[in-house]
């Protein structure tokens, strides 16, 4: 019973989820979904991208929070145009949701948009939100066993951002079982090391992302 | 429509949420219901707590995971009964898995049930599943921000434990914000540091636990 109403809110999600793809499409917008589990680094990996990129590309972001607005406040000193979706304590967003925020912003004048969404391991990857392609940030705080442990999200994703390399000496996260696990689950996933501290890897992610859009780019100009 | 069937889901949860506390309540076992995001510290806490307070009182476990039994197999090592309950992906454990996992225990040779739930901020604090009371772990490597942005499970939370304290040097985490922020949102929250390198207020931790079960041990003996 439960598993059934499940499939139906998973059923009508992905109809606008691909209504969502529609629209972005026709306007080549690309859009990447950006997950990970609280406090992994989403939000400080988010305003260095949009230093490195905002010159480059234009960039627009929708953020996805329980009930607050304090990482919509962090994006919009970039001055970038962003969108807050508070889920009041929902744990992921739906593509409704993403498809209501879309319509606040002028899709003619955006190339991409990174959709950051609640900070989940679990639930975000689930849904469809009419994306791209999904991103999984993972701090190397939360440990190598990681992956093995909430598969999904993992194997949903094209490429994985090991964040916080910076502080990986006072862990015990063994990068190398990481990275096989990764790609047992997944064997064509990207994966990056990142520490928005010292910027580790952060122009190798912003290359990464460029070379995603760029053939969107080529098209629309 | 979707807020109604989350409505009929959470009304049953509660129902044999309170059958499993009438349970617990009849058999003298204390139930700590222990929750936070994922790679925060749980298994690890969990681990140092079975080390202390083994030999003191009858302890049994019942560990919460996606689909591995990654965790049980190292609570398992400490030789205390464990209960191992695999949610195939679902982001929580419920009320119903819980009284399933229980009826494997021998309740009337346990003092205290420490549930670790699945790795998520969101989710486990909306699902009761009958314990006696809720705790939270915090790694300081999250960011301070957390408390006000997952409210909910701050709120239900009698203890917060801010793990990882070992590393806060290396991270900008603002202790008396934080604390701060617990305290506005749940004024009687109990609040403690912790490390499972150093080992630093493990002894408050386990000796706060003794204190809240020690009531229902001198109703037992």
């Amino acid at each position: 019973m439960k598993i059934q109403v499940m499939k139906n809110i998973l059923g009508e999600n992905d109809k606008v989820a691909d209504e969502n793809r529609e629209l972005f499409d026709e306007k080549n917008v690309f859009v990447i979904n950006l997950m990970g589990s609280p406090g992994s680094g989403k939000t400080s990996l988010l305003e260095l991208t949009l230093a490195k990129l905002k010159n480059k590309i234009k960039i627009a972001v929708i953020e996805g929070d329980l009930f607050t607005t304090k990482d919509a406040e962090r994006i919009e000193r970039h001055d970038v145009p962003v969108i807050q979706i508070n889920t009041a304590g929902g744990c992921h967003l739906d593509a409704a949701m993403v498809k209501h925020a879309a319509e606040s912003l002028n899709l003619d004048d955006i190339d991409l948009i990174i959709v950051e969404n609640v900070g989940n391991l679990v639930c975000p990857a689930e849904f469809d939100v009419g994306e791209n392609l999904k991103a999984v940030v993972l701090s190397i705080t939360e440990g190598d066993d990681k992956p093995m442990k909430y598969p999904l999200i993992f194997k949903e994703s094209k490429i994985a951002i090991l964040n916080k390399i910076d502080i990986i000496k006072f862990t015990n996260f063994n990068l190398e079982s990481a990275r096989e696990d990764l790609t047992t689950l997944n064997p064509g996933i990207k994966i990056i090391e990142t520490s928005c501290t010292s910027e580790e890897g952060i122009e190798d992610w912003c290359n990464w992302i460029m070379s995603e859009v760029r053939q969107l780019i080529v098209n629309k100009n």
